[in-house]
């Protein structure tokens, strides 16, 4: 297969996509750039989401039956920016960056995970007013998490708490047996019988249609007022407004966001300031080296699509994820 | 074996301990007393150690070939305190606190290192600033350690790294090949050349004269410049000017320490602002219900001693520690 156009949309590529300029036509749609982008979509056969953080395609993609690219890959686990009916509903193929971000995001919810049962933010800030103050702190071997989402980062967020002793039920949209980590993962109506019992509730589903705004004051209630909540999924699968309301009035013990439902928060956002709660930049996933392993992840699929190969990581579109075993 | 009289230096004794007044004459001499306390010890049989932060019974301790308590029992993991020439050289059997602060001291320090490679604390000054600043961190599975100790806390610090896939080499006293969980345990002359290749220096050794200043300005020298120090052992196994020093000059990049030369830090204390210091409590071991767990303990040795059996964690007085396998 012979491709016209690689079309890339974002800045800042890594030099290893230059490999590619002999071979193909390679168009720059960014930084965001709509109006280029509406040009160009029709005529490339790959779109490159470099950017995964505008709706800049959901904005140019083509109306009707004009052509569409036939390979769309985002530099992301998260595809929800990417899940919308004209692109679901086309030919095109869509696929994430699915094993560049999990183990990254496994040691940051590991990393609030002890830092929140050892209480370092109350040891820094202590440490900032020179106050030389013991105190008695959480084992976290023993203490039990449930991990809301099954896919790759899911999963590695519950195999790195299950190696430091905690408990961990997995839960996923639809439950089974015999899986080799967990035993049982349950499904998505479980949660809500799961909660009273986890000290550590973490997010890491995708963001649809059936996940969005599932943390909510429902939920929290549910939860122990020792429980602290992780969210290192997208921003909208929380009620916002309800996990300030639950942290203020003590409701949970805690929680710790990555993601929020926007970005990134404006300096005067109240969520900088409430009690309890850890503001991290949108960064769980981006240790030293991300943007080179995004590269030859998108390279070595190249490949694959060059020589006529299956492409690895494909989305269903309807799921909005990559489906695992 | 009958008891005569149980001493008890320390307050704040948990209630399980009142178990033993029917059976024993229980003496308190604490807080600190070091009057009553030497009035009192050459009439005990047993003197049990709960405050293990001053030096009072070195003071104490009677001279000469006076009477001595059969067995001292000190409720902590170090003896330092208790390795003086009085003891050292009397019949006392001297018992530890092994087996209770392994686990809550490794969760600690996994705990600092992924901290310290999501620079959670930064993080957090930023939060504090309502900065939103994406940054790009450190992965820690495939991170390297060098963990001094090879006694319980050495070895449950090391197996904790493991787990999060981070390379451990454990360095004892003395070298041995085939240990279960490290393979080889590297002597402590093995040291110098095994900093160099460390991202992070775990310090868990008991302070013994061989140990004391160990990691001076020499090692600190010898470490990369992105390495980062982690001292839970105790204070004087570190000259804390050549750390401050090795931290100013940015020959390292970051520290955390639990145990300082001096306890409580002062206020006034300058190392409460050294940049990439991290300040804590001496508080790594104590999870909810330590108290509890020590007062167990000492109860199940005090029924072997009792029924004439073994005592468990008998100190090595010349090592300075219960020697392991």
């Amino acid at each position: 297969m012979t491709l016209r156009t690689l079309l890339v949309l974002g800045d800042g590529l890594p030099r290893q996509l230059e490999r590619l300029s002999p071979r193909v036509e390679v168009v720059h749609a960014g930084p965001p750039g709509a109006a280029s982008l509406a040009e160009e979509l029709p005529g490339a056969d790959v779109l490159l989401v470099w950017d995964f953080t505008s709706d800049a395609v959901r904005d140019a993609w083509p109306a009707g039956d004009a052509p569409v690219p036939a390979w769309v890959h985002t530099a992301s686990a998260g595809v929800d920016r990417l899940i919308f009916p004209g692109l679901v509903d086309s030919p095109s193929v869509l696929t994430n960056a699915r094993g560049v971000f999990e183990q990254p995001i496994a040691e940051y919810v590991a990393g609030w995970v002890l830092a929140m049962a050892k209480d370092f933010p109350g040891t820094w800030r202590l440490q900032q007013r020179h106050d030389w103050r013991h105190r008695e702190t959480m084992r976290v071997a023993g203490s039990r998490a449930v991990v809301v989402g099954s896919g790759p980062i899911g999963r590695a967020c519950g195999v790195t708490l299950a190696a430091l002793g905690v408990g961990v039920e997995l839960v996923g949209r639809t439950g089974r047996d015999g899986d080799p980590d967990f035993g049982r993962v349950h499904a998505a109506d479980a949660l809500s019988g799961l909660l009273p019992g986890a000290d550590w509730v973490v997010c890491a589903a995708p963001l649809t249609d059936s996940t969005r705004g599932m943390f909510d004051a429902a939920a929290f209630g549910r939860m122990k007022s020792s429980a602290r909540f992780v969210n290192v999924g997208r921003g909208p699968l929380v009620v916002t407004a309800d996990l300030v309301e639950a942290l203020t009035a003590g409701r949970i013990a805690g929680a710790a966001l990555d993601v929020f439902e926007s970005e990134p928060l404006a300096a005067d956002d109240p969520l900088w300031d409430v009690p309890g709660l850890l503001v991290s930049p949108h960064m769980s996933a981006d240790t030293f080296g991300w943007r080179d392993a995004l590269a030859e992840q998108f390279l070595d699929n190249f490949e694959r699509w060059s020589a006529g190969r299956p492409l690895l990581n494909v989305v269903d579109k309807r799921l909005g994820y990559v489906p695992v075993g």
